[in-house]
């Protein structure tokens, strides 16, 4: 059910039992959205909020990419370790960055939203508090949206015990055009974007910030000196501008986006295109922060890997965004492991040990 | 994140810490899924479960109706009350019914389901069980999504305390064809599809079930006779032929789904639409189980209501569902209520009393 019906419902007969300070969250969210959707008329999306269903016309020779990743209070955030700023980012982050790794571009997206009503009303009591929780959550949500031209087009609100947000990402990408995970093939290149390890060792530092008020249920305020540290973690920058470009240049043979962390990812890049890959431990670009290991297991890094034939030229930065090569692409050996490291002590396999979250 | 890859994770290395049952339950989704896609492919559904997103090529000349529907444990439904394959129907149906709405015929679902981790193994004190709560709510899912042809093109799986199940469906509708719900106007008439009610007295009766077992964690099981008391509520039936056949004889002025009750919906097509409406209390064609105030305010029929100009020739029925003349179109005034009800001891206004759910 879009928004706006609840919205209306809620001034009609709910108003009574629900709060007003949620009436005024609806009431803002339809209003911030007819904004920006407004802005994204021309990206493909005809109809918003307030119909049964949003509709979105591609262009022609596009296909419309489209990923749906849910997010669970417990598991994917703490409350009590989050800003909601943070979580409605980190939200949105995951679907575009589906979306970077097919080399889309975004169109639209879409929230169903399940909140515990105490987090709809603005609290003075909340430490650091500008509205409610809620409110706050499409602050983060919303200011991602805008920096990559995705309006929100629909979604559901419910009042739920447990906090929960389902993120749904649509793209557009020309017809045949989009970026596998399938088409990696022996002897090409291995490439990441960015840096590795740098979520996980933010979320360390965090957790342990966390930890300095153990029983807290507000997040710990983030001192000025580890803002940039927690950044990689908080607040992950997906890499549409670079997945576009790879798209658009025809340059990558696959590609994925690192969620669950490289030893994981990787391994299903491989499984996919039905191959293995070495990876050069030494050449591994690890964020200053982190350590080695939280580059090849950590999660939520949302950088891109990918891969090209090794007669590929490839700039040493795309939209400002570093790009290294970390290995190769070899032949899936029957009973070998998919992935290797090449270590200064000779080559061992690389397991997949990513994917860690909160519970 | 597609399930393919937390398939993939578990047997990696989740397969110690989760249940055999919960891993053989997501092989068996990607399989079942991956079925459906084959045959759905030609809908335009390009690519399913198993890369970062699914892709969707509308024919030329389509665009896409996109929706989404948040069902959780305890208010669209109650583990207590409710089949698991029930569960599942409702879910897809809520989803299926804003596709009707606008006319559009289904191309993709995508369920992002979170689940407690009892609810994914297999057991036998489970009253009439056949395997998993959750395999049980994808036989229920599954088996709408075939009779509609509707491939499972995506999702996402997670652990959650909290049952919730988040559908989203793309439909594809010719450019500019799509049933709004903003084009009705004064001197339309008002039809709704089959009959109304049937939905709140079946929700009625399966309360009075549950009652005669309070406090037991399982539903109740029905008996026979009151299986088609029941189906109104349980399996209700999305009407997609008649969406479809509305859109493309281009007869209707706007039209909506009812999931709120005719009281609520019919407000927001008048308010979209800008307009009022008058409905003639003896022609509402109230379902045999039900009162007139359950066909006029119940949740969850799903049949659509719509409008179309005095001059446009409707058939008794579409694909076997009756068609049912209720009320007309009248001008918007100021101050003067949106809904007005025609009874034998005159008019009185209709107010919008729908939408209960089960908290």
């Amino acid at each position: 059910m879009p928004y706006s019906r609840k919205v209306r419902q809620q001034e009609s007969h709910f108003g009574t039992i629900r709060g007003r300070g949620e009436l005024a969250l609806l009431s803002e969210i339809r209003a911030r959205a007819a904004c920006a959707a407004g802005r994204g008329r021309n990206g493909g999306l005809r109809l918003g909020i307030g119909d049964d269903c949003a509709l979105v016309a591609p262009r022609k020779d596009e296909e419309l990419a489209i990923t749906t990743d849910l997010s669970i209070a417990g598991r994917h955030f703490r409350l009590d370790w989050h800003q909601p700023e943070a979580v409605g980012h980190r939200a949105l982050a995951r679907g575009l960055s589906d979306l970077a790794a097919m080399g889309a571009r975004p169109v639209a997206a879409f929230l169903s939203l399940g909140l515990p009503r105490s987090l709809t009303i603005a609290s003075g009591r909340r430490q650091g508090s500008s509205g409610s929780w809620a409110k706050r959550f499409f602050d983060g949500f919303l200011a991602l949206a805008e920096a990559h031209s995705t309006p929100l087009a629909g979604g559901d609100l419910a009042e739920s015990p447990l906090a929960v947000a389902d993120i749904v990402l649509v793209g557009a990408v020309p017809r045949g055009r989009a970026l596998l995970r399938s088409g990696a093939k022996p002897g090409d290149l291995l490439y990441v974007t960015g840096t590795l390890g740098g979520a996980a060792a933010g979320l360390a530092r965090l957790a342990e910030l966390a930890e300095t008020k153990p029983g807290c249920p507000n997040p710990p305020r983030i001192p000025k000196k580890l803002e940039a540290a927690l950044a990689p973690h908080l607040y992950p920058q997906p890499r549409l501008r670079q997945g576009l470009w790879l798209q658009r240049r025809g340059l990558a043979s696959a590609a994925l986006d690192l969620s669950d962390g490289l030893s994981t990812d990787l391994a299903h890049l491989c499984q996919e295109s039905g191959v293995a890959a070495e990876v050069e431990a030494a050449l591994v670009p690890v964020h200053p922060a982190a350590t080695l290991d939280q580059a090849l297991h950590g999660g939520e890094d949302y950088e891109l890997v990918f891969t090209a034939p090794a007669s590929a030229r490839l700039p040493r930065s795309i939209a400002s965004v570093k790009i290294t090569r970390i290995g190769r692409i070899v032949k899936a050996r029957r009973g070998q492991p998919a992935l290797t490291l090449l270590t200064s002590q000779g080559p061992q396999p690389l397991e997949p040990r990513g994917w860690e979250h909160f519970s």
